[in-house]
């Protein structure tokens, strides 16, 4: 049985609250984790989210996000990893625990070299973040992203760029939307021990109502779980629990209700 | 550079049309192969698809499709089996290079269980389609598919049950849309030489219309298709190229136009 002590909200879950708005919502319900998003944060400022965090006691699981590494140009490739460090500037200053990647899409049609360049920017990245004391976890999408958002797919591939960079700031992020499907999950699961630097939960949807904005409430799905977190715990990993959902007909609740729900099939199904 | 000779029309390309109206479309623009599927043939009859297939001397590169093995009872099982033995039928009597195996969803949220359930129906078929002298083709579905449509969503899969099996009669079907986000489709489909039974070709669009109908037309997105087709050549298969492409825009075009169109497309992008 779950309880809500590893329970963190991931801050577009509740997309339409504010961050002063959310830890007051978490804050009232007992929730000990969020994650923030950049945006966000800019939002209501960095000084006032860090104010709200000592008054509240939350503390952050990760921040989301740094990536998009892929640049067609040397010029746009230190932009991308100057906004990267800033990212890790943003996510040491918050407390956050990781800094969630997000690699980037396919570039000029060529998948390898798109794959080559994500594997490179991470790579150049590792020593700020090593600096800043901050993990980076690098969380592979599911494959209906690799055209636009990611062309790290499997949880196979982040395991080899984390295993061929080789640094303990840099592990990855499993989020049972992106992986449930995948033959592998559990073997690469194993190989990632030690490495595993935070686990997304969510359902997946028959039939599926959006492929950004569809995914399902834990409990609503196929996706196996309870098996994926046992999985995960085996393989060592024992913090936060982030349930990360983008959905339009849960954006339409009312904050705390959505939370309330939340909550409750938290408790349920993870 | 690609002529028409190999050129294959799925019939789903053209949805609108009926088997007379595909046939004689097909016909007038010298294209040599088309796809058909069970209930359009179920709609024109099988004496007459026969027919005028006869007529117009166009071959039929596969008939859409067997599949779905999934059970939740012994006698929907036979169910299944048995329609797939249909399915055997009317391939063997259009003369079909190849019965096209979609494999059918998660069953009872159990996916492992439900992969078994795959290879055990596919490996209980095999022994009728050697009888009837057609070939089965495992066609994997991308992973956005595999709750409801296959389980089956890698050619790594594909491939080890057709190894397991182990008939002449049992191959893997390829299809870009389904299979170029791979990190191991290259070496998937070298490791299948001998065992291709089909190529179909499309594209990836960005940002994706729709799952199930938003499939794009070569040259209109990502996937690296030429590169494909030499790995799928390099690894022996030298037979029809099926164009299937479900797109509910495509579908709104006359018949002729847009066939004008994938055949121009095809010389072009193939």
């Amino acid at each position: 049985m779950q309880s809500v002590s590893r329970l963190s909200i991931n801050q577009y879950t509740v997309r339409n609250w504010t961050i002063p708005q959310l830890l007051e919502g978490c804050a009232a319900a007992q929730i000990p984790f969020v994650s923030l998003w950049r945006d966000k944060i800019a939002e209501a400022g960095l000084d006032e989210t860090l104010k709200l965090l000592g008054d509240t006691g939350i503390k952050v699981s990760s921040v989301c996000r740094g990536g998009f590494f892929p640049a067609a140009t040397l010029d746009q490739q230190s932009r991308n990893l100057e906004e990267n460090c800033r990212a890790i500037d943003e996510a040491a200053a918050v407390g956050a625990e990781v800094l969630v990647l997000v690699c980037g899409g396919i570039l000029n049609h060529d998948l390898d070299r798109t794959r080559d360049m994500v594997a490179e920017g991470i790579a150049s990245l590792v020593p700020y973040a090593e600096q800043a004391g901050v993990k980076l976890g690098i969380e592979p999408l599911h494959p209906m992203f690799a055209a636009d958002r990611s062309v790290i797919v499997s949880l196979s591939q982040a395991n080899a760029i984390a295993q061929l960079v080789g640094s303990a700031n840099l592990g990855i992020v499993i989020d049972v939307y992106h992986v449930w499907w995948d033959p592998a999950v559990y073997s690469e699961i194993a190989r990632a021990a030690g490495r595993i630097f935070g686990f997304h939960v969510n359902d997946w949807i028959v039939p599926l109502p959006d492929i950004l904005n569809g995914r399902g409430m834990m409990g609503d799905g196929v996706i196996e779980i309870p098996r994926l977190r046992n999985a995960v715990t085996a393989a060592g990993y024992l913090g936060p629990i982030e349930v990360e959902i983008f959905n339009d007909e849960l954006w339409r609740l009312p904050g705390r209700e959505l939370l309330r729900l939340v909550k409750d099939r938290f408790l349920t199904y993870v």
